[in-house]
């Protein structure tokens, strides 16, 4: 049975970082939020799944996952479920609590560029919050962004199975996370971004060839894959691109 | 072999989600930080470990934690971890992935009231961004809180083994780390947490119970419980306690 994703149509989002996880190893799911009304899916039915009053295991917000009677939040529990299933994770219990490890580590660099554009809060507007934003933009771009990716270098360079991967011999899920990582960095911050990754060539080695992986590259040229745009985490507000 | 907890020796911070669990589960172990330098510990050891460029699974920040040749950053990861050794989760995998996804849903709402006294950036002193703290309170405490709480009171409700317990009918950590959670709102927002924590009698009794438990009422009552301050995650700083 296919498995159903869960999230706002329109952005990229949380929600990329499953759906390429899902695209990577191919397997069949339906991305509910982007089908038709008529079909009972939309925006509607995925707000139906969120609220509905007697589901033991309720998610707190998109993404969510459901398999079969199985409901997941949280994108790196999804992910971390997952893995094994589609095969982006090594078997050994070490290699799995690493890997959650480095995910939990780029969803916490994911937020901290979320909040560069929404510094006092995710319920008010860009434009209500501009000198705000810059002023948490200058630290962002200046120190948070090259230390989370000197520590994604570091792990890359001293993976015992070589820079070929992040973790272990093959690819993981952390690793198209970190692909996408920089995928968005590159768009909302195009000047911070190449300063910073001019660092780290291990990186971007890393995200050069999982961009060129089979389904991968079929799934970023496909109407699948969103544009990033100026409603999603990652926004190109020029003015917050500060060096 | 005791564990070694490495956490920043002055606060309770996110290192506490950790002990609360070594504590309630009275397993040995070594709170390295706040040892005597003389005996190799002190910040100065957690330092070396964390910056270690030997070490091929680096943590991004403390907390970390060390159980013979393992180090596991990430504080949900690290729970993670200890749980099944600690009889801290149920043993099968759905109730490990739902802990964890309470979890990291708790993390969320930690970074969030952070966020609230650091808005512009974690670098940067307080004093340096009243103005901004006060809006971002503002939102946190009308919106984010009380959203969060009742999230977590749904669950306490809709538990199938009853509201005494979180997850099914016995202890878990993400149990825990909600008593730490509003420990720290009742702290740092002692209105607005009274107001939300009135429409969410589940909580309060988990906390009340987990308060309760003799090994948590033994350590809460130690000098091993650190006291809050400013310093820390949760703060009283009375402006941004806003109704």
């Amino acid at each position: 049975m296919a498995y159903e994703l869960h999230y706002w149509p329109g952005i990229q989002g949380r929600g990329e970082f499953v759906r390429l996880a899902l695209e990577a190893a191919g397997a069949p799911y339906t991305d509910v939020a982007r089908g038709a009304e008529d079909a009972g899916q939309g925006t509607a039915a995925m707000l139906r799944c969120l609220h509905d009053a007697t589901q033991p295991h309720p998610p707190f917000a998109p993404p969510f996952l459901k398999d079969g009677s199985l409901l997941i939040g949280q994108t790196a529990v999804i992910l971390h479920y997952l893995a094994p299933q589609l095969k982006l994770v090594a078997r050994s219990e070490q290699a799995r609590l690493w890997t959650q490890q480095i995910q939990l580590t780029i969803a916490d660099l994911v937020s901290e560029a979320h909040d560069t554009h929404h510094p006092v809060g995710a319920g008010l507007y860009y434009e209500d919050q501009k000198p705000e934003a810059l002023r948490r933009a200058r630290e962002f771009c200046s120190a948070r962004l090259p230390k989370y990716l000197q520590w994604f270098e570091s792990i890359v360079v001293r993976n015992p199975a070589g820079p070929r991967h992040l973790v272990g011999g093959k690819l993981s899920y952390a690793e198209l996370s970190l692909f996408q990582l920089v995928e968005g960095l590159r768009y909302a911050f195009p000047k911070a971004a190449a300063r910073a990754l001019a660092g780290t060539p291990g990186v971007v080695r890393l995200h050069d060839r999982v961009a060129e992986l089979p389904r991968v590259a079929a799934y970023l040229r496909s109407e699948r894959r969103l544009p990033f745009n100026e409603q999603g985490i990652f926004r190109r507000y020029p003015e917050l691109d500060v060096l």
